[in-house]
């Protein structure tokens, strides 16, 4: 790590991802990466030939995991806000991933310029959840940015992933559960077929708060839906699953 | 109970529901009610003061579990099958709730005997499962007329439904969770809004094998998941809200 210190502003933090010895920098005070980075990351279950596109990729958190539970050969992501995308650039750098891992600066709006990034296998997204206009207004920013739809939509990211997808690739999302029919509807207008769900519950007996969701380019309807995962134990501690996916190496 | 055995055929049973004393003929043989009924009639968490029609009744299980567990006084149910239809018809005479519930003989198909029914506030609906053309074939017939969907299918049940409910009705159906965007798709296109949610699984950690959805007429959109229902502990016994959805009186 010492001979990297140099790439770490002031402003932020470097975090180890307890995965291999790999780090992420963040803003100390913007939008840190949470659990549903984690578990799409372990969602999409890349396999080793794949290649894959994170888009709205924020610190890089997604293709940094993705590189360090596969030793797939082709990850980018792509980051509106420049400031975001350049920290992420540096994340890896600093993980000596430049071989493997791509940050490109862009909007996912213009599809020119995703169309310039070629196709993948994979998509990953780990959108804003919240509709302009619902909830609270985040008053930095760069965080309203993350969270809401501001200057990009559910619409906006499906059409721009089914663009980057060839026949059979594979869209992996994570939204909130009551966006699930739009999210649906969406996917099926970019001829992307919802074939696998996963529900994610803080723990038993408690209503789900996360959806990962896949959507396969041009494949034939058939939902298949996961065991429901959750985050704690009755007793508040980790669940095996959770401890398991955290904790995931290389496979 | 002595009073009407002679209510009783040959090859029929009289099982006690555990419920106030209400009991269920069914034949031997034939199909008989699971799971799935009761937690429909759970789900659908009627009202006093609303009224219901239960769609595919079969040995009318619905009507009798909602008799049980509401002071509601028009229940009615719907059974295609003339067999099914009079022996549901001697379970209500059984347990004397001919003031309350009526069971009628006909095709839900048949929109213009349906029409005649009246309106409902809420109406249940457990549906055969299976698209003919996938999973075995049961022999007896009457059993794969409850399993399959050969004489009534998503598509018509659905339609059905929309057209005995008033604005803000309520349509509440049990299914499989691989066939909710069909779902979805079907109750939107006859101007039910689904509104809530809940995935039944055998225990944590398994994949959820039933769905209830509830869809309301003419509701705007805002899905409401309800937290998953497990059968079973892990250790092989009874869920406490399994067993208080069974042994549920009148609330």
């Amino acid at each position: 790590m010492e001979k990297f210190l140099d790439l770490i502003k002031e402003d932020e933090t470097v975090d180890d991802l307890g995965l291999g010895g790999l780090f992420l920098l963040q803003k100390k005070t913007g939008f840190r990466f949470g659990t549903d980075a984690v578990l799409l990351a372990h969602f999409a279950a890349l396999k080793n030939r794949e290649s894959v596109m994170d888009l709205c990729t924020g610190s890089g958190i997604i293709p940094i995991l993705l590189a360090g539970k596969s030793t797939a050969k082709v990850i980018a992501g792509v980051e509106l806000q420049a400031k975001y995308a350049e920290m992420a650039g540096r994340s890896v750098l600093v993980n000596e991933l430049s071989d493997r891992v791509t940050i490109h600066q862009g909007d996912v709006k213009d599809l020119a310029f995703l169309d310039g990034l070629g196709h993948f296998d994979v998509v990953t997204c780990n959108p804003p959840y919240k509709e302009v206009g619902t909830g609270m207004l985040n008053p930095m920013d760069e965080r309203m940015i993350a969270r809401h739809e501001i200057t990009i939509d559910l619409k906006a990211v499906i059409k721009g992933a089914a663009l980057l997808l060839g026949n059979q690739g594979r869209l992996c999302l994570v939204h909130r559960p009551e966006r699930l029919f739009e999210i649906v509807n969406l996917m099926r207008a970019n001829h992307l077929e919802p074939k696998r769900i996963r529900l994610v519950a803080p723990s038993t007996g408690k209503v789900p708060n996360m959806l990962l969701v896949e959507g396969i380019k041009f494949a034939k309807p058939y939902l298949k839906w996961e065991p429901q995962l959750e985050i704690y134990h009755p007793d508040g501690s980790y669940t095996n699953e959770i401890k398991e996916i955290y904790n995931d190496g290389r496979h």
